[in-house]
């Protein structure tokens, strides 16, 4: 599960009781509940750096649904060996991109809903009853009909110049790092042995380094996070306060001579 | 399980160590522990919101619990067919108050607790091995003897009136929604098909929408919330602070011919 | 499981998620993923506060590391009935302290990590799966060479004087209490039945109380908290900021005839 309801009140459990009481002994496993309300795009990067871990056959359940009551469709799909559930308004849409096979439905069949369905909750009473639903291995098919179209978030892609790389910040996580789209093995050690690799952002210039331990408090660096990308963080500190930087502001990577990078273990 | 420990501190985990000791493999599921500290009434509240979503046969845990170590007495009931284990503070009343059979113990039999008992930590002590006895299918009647009375919170009711309804605002959830004491169904579309619905509180004026995908960002609105009575909401904002409005306040419903509110789902 | 990872991004999840990709079925427990950043000994008091606790057999993973990617060794141990994963800086060694017996080792066959190893995430990638090998029944001996020391953090004693008890501060939880090093049986009623005892801390004195119940709101006192240690309260307020105290200030213990201590349940 993850969702922007917060936890101190009582929608979060009561989606889990819902799950629970419609597919007993499921384990549920919070991803977190505490994305920027109504941030469809942080909501799916949270759930697309996290769903590659989780073992196949979960059923991830997504719940960041500003249009709730609207129009908007209800997606279910089987994304490789994942299911997934969600409002179709992007939050699905990071996984589903990367998956070799796809297939996703439009959930319209009130058999697996509640009733009555209040109009400011689908979380509880359409998408909890149907993830308990798949949970117990149902089909697909008997939810909806085919989505032929998904509403589907773009993550800009970093781009490969001659000496320098122009990519974006796509993230930013609790603790302020700066999560850029410029894959981590563009920038390694292979590559560039004997360069020193800056990343320039807001006017800053960060040095690539191979890990917090080889830096000093209050220190901006760039190193490659646990996603396999480029980041940029302050040690003990916040990046997105110290740079006044954000998700979408541009960043350089340059290289030159120099001392080499640091050793990646 | 409920409780105002916070999620920081050892407390909660010692709680659930306790249950997962006296009842392995039990599944405990966090309603919350954001509590504001010693709130009894948002307690009881955010417990009565969530508790029917609950299996049959699940154990509510509820540790809001200012009296610990006075003479406050500890009360596990069946409500039902749910058990709950509490201070007996009010905490656990507006589940029995919904309930057509209840039977309440005063907990005073000493074999089920832990030794020794701390004087500030019963949920720990004796809440936890209790909850876990019972999970395991204990019989309430071991536990001491029939409580004659327990402690009642009162939640106000809302009256109709011939153009008017009076109400309260009975809660405040996280987000700032006010939620009033006015059933949904008496402001829904089949009783007033031609009525615009306003919404008084705090000398400003909601109107009744049907959700939030009608509402512009910052537009103070009512609508009938997922526990079925009207809110009080700021999209995107906090409606508490907006109206500077807090539990206990009155609201005024009126209508008048206009427009018709809009459909509900 | 501890962390100071908080609950905002997908580092928990991705943690949990890893144990139960290798050990199906495993019941993971939150103690907190909200220790203050980097704070070692706040999270090895946490864990070794919450530990005792729980049942024989319980493998806990500690996440407090911020030595991660340098040269920092990984240690998981038995400790009588209980197996530890986690950096070896200390995290663990409160629990080690107390154990009987104590078997320890290196970390260091990658047989049981994934591949690769990201350098700033070895809580995923290299204690999570350890974690899971554990809880399957794995073998310590498995996991690398007998670890000769450990990092040991101290926490001080407290000693008893004539008419005096020279104590500190050893934690301060989330609501701003202060826990002292000072056992709650120094200074129990069987052994000062008639004495007033007052606790001395910068600068202030708070008196002994059996519990909250017999305080006001507002007010400073000193009570046996929930881990048999003399704490440092303000009711519904935060010693912490009262006193301007943090970890580490000395308390002074005295007592004098007068009215005996209330009565401890």
């Amino acid at each position: 599960m993850l969702s922007d309801c917060g936890t101190r009140d009582w929608y979060v459990a009561s989606i889990k009781a819902v799950i629970l009481s419609h597919a007993p002994g499921v384990h549920v496993v919070d991803i977190t509940h505490e994305v920027p309300p109504q941030d469809v795009m942080a909501g799916a990067f949270t759930l697309a750096a996290a769903a590659p871990w989780f073992p196949p056959r979960t059923v991830f359940l997504g719940v960041v649904d500003p249009g709730v009551g609207s129009a908007r469709a209800i997606v279910a799909a089987q994304a490789d060996d994942r299911w997934f559930i969600g409002p179709d308004n992007g939050l699905l849409s990071l996984c589903f991109q990367r998956a070799k096979r796809l297939e996703a439905v439009q959930v319209t069949n009130r058999r697996y809903w509640l009733d009555p369905v209040s109009p400011t909750f689908h979380g509880r009473d359409i998408m909890a009853p149907v993830a308990a639903y798949l949970v117990r291995g149902g089909s697909l098919r008997q939810l909806g009909l085919p989505a032929r179209r998904t509403i589907s978030l773009e993550v800009p892609t970093a781009r490969r110049r001659s000496r320098t790389i122009d990519g974006r910040i796509v993230h930013v996580d609790a603790f302020g790092n700066l999560v850029t789209n410029v894959p981590g093995d563009w920038v390694s050690l292979r590559q560039h042995p004997r360069h020193r690799i800056m990343i320039r952002c807001a006017g800053r210039v960060a040095r690539m380094v191979s890990s917090y331990a080889a830096v000093e408090a209050g220190q901006l660096v760039a190193l490659i996070g646990s996603l396999g990308f480029v980041e940029l963080a302050v040690c003990n500190g916040s990046a997105t306060r110290v740079l006044n930087a954000a998700r979408g502001d541009p960043v350089v990577v340059t290289w030159s001579s120099g001392a080499p990078m640091r050793r990646i273990e």
